[in-house]
């Protein structure tokens, strides 16, 4: 058997930590999911199965929004006030900028200096490295840590422009949209489909000259939101303005969210939500896998350049190639 | 081997049929590209690829709308007007109730009675039965088969309530919506996201009484859409009226089409488009099928229910889950 490395602590250790609410063992056990390493692997499954039963007590909040748009003032401000209501507040990235060029939105952790020293909070900045079920799969196992150390309320932070949105989406009972007030572009950058992913959008940096175009933002997009068709589950977005900075309209958002709670948890679509989050979030893992290891394959890799090449040029059609490489993968 | 099923024709007698826009022949083909027997998918790769040099030269364009916007009766009008303007035009749908419950959208070729005795048209219903890439995959070939045979304008028809608006999205030149003027809830059924996917939107039945309605509409959906960002090509989708009805607004249509199908040519959008097609296309084959072997396989039929209780119980972590049904799968 391997010798452990030192940074390893015991199944036991890592469990009596994380139930007892220990940040550093939290913390430490996030590196241990995100691990690639078959040993690593292995107890990180066995921790999360014996911790199952302890999770999913806290309401997941995605946010997302440009950057520019005060992610991290708003998150600050807002864990802040949750934390000073007795809340535990977990702060979790989804980073596609540490596979793609562009800096981390989440590298440096003092970028929320309030909220990282609050012994009520935890924010893990993001990480690179993928496992099974890409960077979805890691931040949902970490969502799941969190919850079993006893935070009730876990961010889930990304930037709105890439992938990143419908994965993030797929895993909270809350997807809050920040949004910037401009003068009628102000969606420039925000990937489609993402305003009607929104169960909330608020207008940041309400204040000072800001004020007015604020509110008239708000009224647009609540406008454009009519357009859109309701939710399965009946709930109505909602657009509400904010200052992180002045402290102003975070009370407001959290009683949206609770609102949405409520609502949803008395219809039954709380429920049934994260029950298909769950069998999506299997099905997503599995599918990664198979995908993963296909491209992976020394067969595929082989040939793949030749057959994409012919398709390209008109020569094969999409279909043949898809058939001649799933041939080659298969005669290994 | 196998004695030759009578309904089959040689592949040079396809190749022949198709090159010579023999509208008989290239309803038999396309049977043969739909089947999912070994031999008539072997037949089918070959003539797919000695055709292929003479596919690609048509404007295809997706169409999609709820059930009763007048879709038959766009197309035909639509179809008519172009046919009458040397064009030779298909129509083909990707039918998401041959699935589902529901009535097929495309079962009835009577629906578009002038349409389907006009020289220049071919109208193809849809089909049941699945091969590799699904849906899509047979009306991506079928489309294919359709150009060879001469016709330079393609409709992909499909309802806009499931999931196959993506799917015809990822394989036309112009994504076209069909909406009805109403009072404020006009989008109701068109599922989120499809409305941001469109090149252009027409509000159908604009005539008599409704002319008014039509209208207003007609500045609200333009407005909406200028809270959207703009396209990658640059285009900036429109929004227009017409009456199938009464053949009004339909030039403005075509118009349209070929303003886009020109912008995009010229800045080299339109090229881009259909390469990214072609490949997206090959990697949807593979990871459909990759899936479907999957869900297939003895191994993971003879474990999913069970692993699948274990993760809605709060069991199981979904990675976990995954990874187990994963071995299965490997061990077989």
């Amino acid at each position: 058997m391997a010798a452990r490395r030192k940074n390893r602590l015991s199944l036991e250790e890592y469990r009596e930590g994380i139930l007892n609410g220990d940040r550093i063992t939290l913390g430490r056990a996030i590196t241990l999911v995100e691990s690639t390493l078959t040993e690593d692997r292995e107890m990180a499954e066995e921790l999360l199965d014996s911790l199952m039963p302890e999770t999913g007590k806290s309401i997941r909040i995605g946010i997302t929004g440009v950057p520019g748009v005060g992610k991290s003032t708003f998150i600050e401000s807002f864990g802040t006030l949750l934390t000073g209501h007795e809340h535990k507040v977990a702060v979790l990235a989804i980073d596609p900028s540490s596979r793609k060029t562009g800096g981390s939105i989440m590298g440096d952790k003092t970028r929320m200096e309030e909220l990282s020293h609050d012994p009520n909070a935890f924010i893990r900045p993001s990480s690179t490295g993928t496992t099974l079920g890409g960077v979805a799969g890691r931040t949902r196992e970490a969502m799941l840590l969190c919850e079993a150390s006893g935070f009730d309320i876990i961010f889930i932070e990304t930037v709105g422009v890439g992938q990143s949105e419908t994965a993030v989406h797929g895993m909270v009972d809350f997807f809050l949209l920040l949004m910037l007030a401009g003068a009628g572009d102000e969606l420039q950058g925000i990937k489609k489909g993402i305003m009607e992913m929104a169960d909330g959008i608020v207008i940041t940096k309400a204040d000072g000259d800001n004020l007015k175009t604020a509110k008239k933002a708000k009224q647009e997009y609540q406008n454009a939101l009519h357009l859109f068709p309701t939710n399965e589950s009946g709930w109505y977005p909602k657009v509400l303005t904010c200052s992180a900075m002045k402290s102003q309209g975070l009370t407001e958002v959290w009683e949206l969210i609770e609102k949405h709670h409520k609502a949803l948890y008395q219809n039954g679509f709380f429920d049934k939500k994260r029950k298909d989050q769950q069998l999506q979030w299997m099905q997503d893992a599995i599918e990664h896998q198979l995908i993963v290891d296909f491209y992976a394959s020394e067969q595929v890799k082989g040939s793949i350049d030749r057959i994409t090449s012919d398709v390209l040029a008109g020569n094969t059609s999409p279909g043949k190639a898809a058939r001649d490489l799933l041939r080659h993968y298969r005669n290994h």
